[in-house]
């Protein structure tokens, strides 16, 4: 008979790398609470029509839909924010503003497996509902940092950040009228083609030939990303350009984020990039992501801010800014840097029967062991001593407690420092203390 | 526009509630680990035929299935033994035996929601493989044991235990000709039903009547289950029945186990059952459940002994116990009980502004003191003095830490501490440093 197979882009996590992940997550989970953000956990399964609310063509073609046995027409969940928009909604009256959520959520999207990109992944999403100001681009990107230092990956990323009217307007400015998706098509290429590839782009854009030059000339001055300190300058270099009001509405806030970003500790880990537009339809101005600072600058994770979608799922006005942290991508930047978790922790006591007779009573001192709080395991199928240290080695243990007959009748266990070799005799109440 | 709801039998589990959700499974995962299981993560969708591999009919029916884009018929993964088997098969040349795993996965069933019942649900599973030993029992049930003390759930629950085998011996020997699945549906429905009902279920499996009398008498006598101290003169009991051979091997394990548990200190919270025979169709021999020791009775998570299952997916023969817990029935225990956990953890430092200068030094603080570990947050709204302390007092603070223009100027901050009101002047460098 031939084994089965998990469904392609479907990922087992066998030991060490499950407890690696759940390390990871709980180390996330706890830098967001002490940033102040609560815990939201919606289903995986929602009808439909919440993910058909706002645009996302792209989104839609990603969508795991189904028909359920009710017949209802219902999806796995793609993405987050429909369900706290819905949750947000559902509970606006109730909740005091700003609102600070995040969610730990596996999702799925029905795109082609690659390095990084798997059709069921999991994504921390960390939302700021309520706050108008910059401060709350400020806040998630300052928590999804700690977030990142406390997974391990302190060092090895940076954010980029743009501004999508900004973007729209560089677009009317240097006259991409077929449509601004097809000029955001071109800025998101411009770092991952080649520039004669990005210069047909722009003209599908409808950007003119000169315009081109002009464009291509300004991009390449910001290298691989204006550093906060040289941000002045550059804004007032787009805003000489002649931008029109929607534009230097956009130029305001990302002046306003560079002034705001050191003082939350991020002054060396932040660029502006006038490239970056992200995905999502539905982001209204700022926007940003993470990008591997030391290797190819592939974009981690990114986010911003949707002032607009809570009032299209039905609720009240209300300025948000989110962003979701991938666990593929993530993997991928600490396995690529040494940083993966080690998973799971050694064991600290094995507990050894000399014969088959001790079995009981090392079954017991291992139950006693735990229940005080200390990791500890034996062997449950009776086999020999030896066959017991190997396993007792295997898992690390810090020690064996050996359980043998004459030692028993003495009251006492023989203790073997595993690192060492050295053993030592000890009263068995004392050696089922925790150390 | 009408607000959207979620899904039925799906729940959202808003702040706090998401948060003791994250406590539980960290506790339990903890638990878990110090004894021995490691952690297993397999994927939510599986191919519809690894469902289909054992029996079933009756999870077949609650399997959310479905086709997707690439035309194979999936399902979203209704119970996370197949996935187990499936992954054992594939790694059992490398695995060392036994393998004690441990899963945390959400699951799916198209049932009809009730008290302790979502389609959507979250489980716990304890799996140990490769063991033939009633240690293994023994040990799943001493880890769930723990699972639960650790969940808050001390004193609240039981174990009863069977022995499938015991079982089919039992209506074998009162003559219950129909099919086994229907003695054993006769047997389930003992301590849910009236006397009348059960009898005439049993009628139905084809026990005569004088042995439906016997019967009847036989399980008054069981009480609400035997204790382990009455366990070998129940056993002998049944044993004087006249039981088939195979009946008396599940007798032998019975008092295998029976002598085994207060080994493993769980001396006073197991009985045996002979009603106790579990729905899933794979088990074949010792069978368990956990119940509300102090309420109804009614059972809050099973599991049991399955020797076949890893062959039957294409694996070598492999012994094999498992549990598991479920979140909904758990939930259900503790709130019942006053153990629900708080949830979100209250805040440290809630670091006060006085006036809108003050604000980025406020946000800058509160970056510091989460860098140093410590919870802390502060407005992002510029708000008022007084509603900026409204809300470190909602968030449960310990201390205010507060940025007023005077102080700054001499380089000291007011902490309040907002249990007892408290203030005083520390110098700013001083207050930021964790306590």
């Amino acid at each position: 008979m031939a084994a089965f197979e998990s469904l392609r882009g479907f990922r087992d996590y066998a030991p060490p790398d499950a407890g690696a992940r759940s390390e990871l997550r709980r180390r996330m989970r706890a830098a967001a609470r002490r940033c102040g953000f609560v815990e939201l956990e919606t289903p995986s399964v929602e009808s439909l029509e919440l993910f058909q609310v706002k645009s996302g063509a792209e989104i839609s073609e990603e969508l795991w839909a189904f028909e359920d046995k009710g017949h209802r027409r219902v999806a796995l969940v793609a993405e987050t924010t429909p369900s706290l928009a819905r949750v947000f909604v559902d509970r606006a009256k109730a909740e005091p503003l700003p609102v600070k959520w995040f969610t730990v959520s596996r999702l799925w999207r029905y795109e082609e497996p690659q390095a990084g990109r798997t059709r069921e992944f999991l994504q921390v999403n960390l939302d700021i509902l309520g706050v108008r100001a910059t401060t709350a681009e400020a806040e998630v990107l300052a928590t999804a940092a700690l977030l990142l230092d406390e997974a391990g990956a302190t060092g090895l990323y940076a954010f980029r950040l743009n501004d999508r009217a900004l973007a729209e307007g560089l677009g009317r400015r240097f006259g991409a009228v077929v449509a601004p998706e097809r000029f955001f098509r071109a800025l998101d290429r411009y770092r991952k083609a080649s520039v004669q590839e990005f210069r047909s782009e722009l003209s599908a854009a409808g950007v003119p030939d000169g315009s081109v030059d002009e464009l291509v000339a300004l991009l390449a001055a910001t290298g691989r990303g204006v550093p906060l300190g040289e941000a002045e300058t550059f804004l007032a270099r787009l805003e000489a350009l002649g931008l029109d009001d929607a534009a230097l509405e956009g130029t305001r806030r990302l002046r306003e984020l560079a002034g705001l970003l050191p003082r939350f500790g991020l002054g060396d880990r932040v660029v502006l990039d006038p490239t970056v537009v992200r995905g999502l339809a539905y982001y209204t101005s700022v926007v940003f992501e993470a990008f591997d600072a030391s290797g190819d600058g592939r974009a981690l994770f990114g986010g911003g801010r949707y002032d607009n979608l809570v009032e299209l799922f039905g609720g009240p006005p209300t300025p948000a800014v989110g962003l979701a942290i991938g666990d593929q991508t993530l993997e991928l930047l600490l396995r690529r840097h040494g940083r993966w978790p080690e998973g799971e922790p050694p064991l600290d006591t094995y507990v050894v029967a000399v014969t088959p007779a001790e079995v009981p009573t090392a079954l017991s001192w291992v139950q006693q062991l735990r229940r005080a709080g200390v990791s500890a395991d034996a062997d449950l199928m009776a086999r020999s001593m030896s066959r017991q240290l190997k396993e007792a080695a295997r898992r690390r243990a810090r020690r064996a407690l050996i359980a043998g007959p004459q030692e028993l009748a003495r009251g006492v266990a023989l203790e073997r420092d595993l690192a060492t070799g050295e053993q030592r005799e000890r009263p068995v109440e004392e050696a089922l203390r925790p150390a």
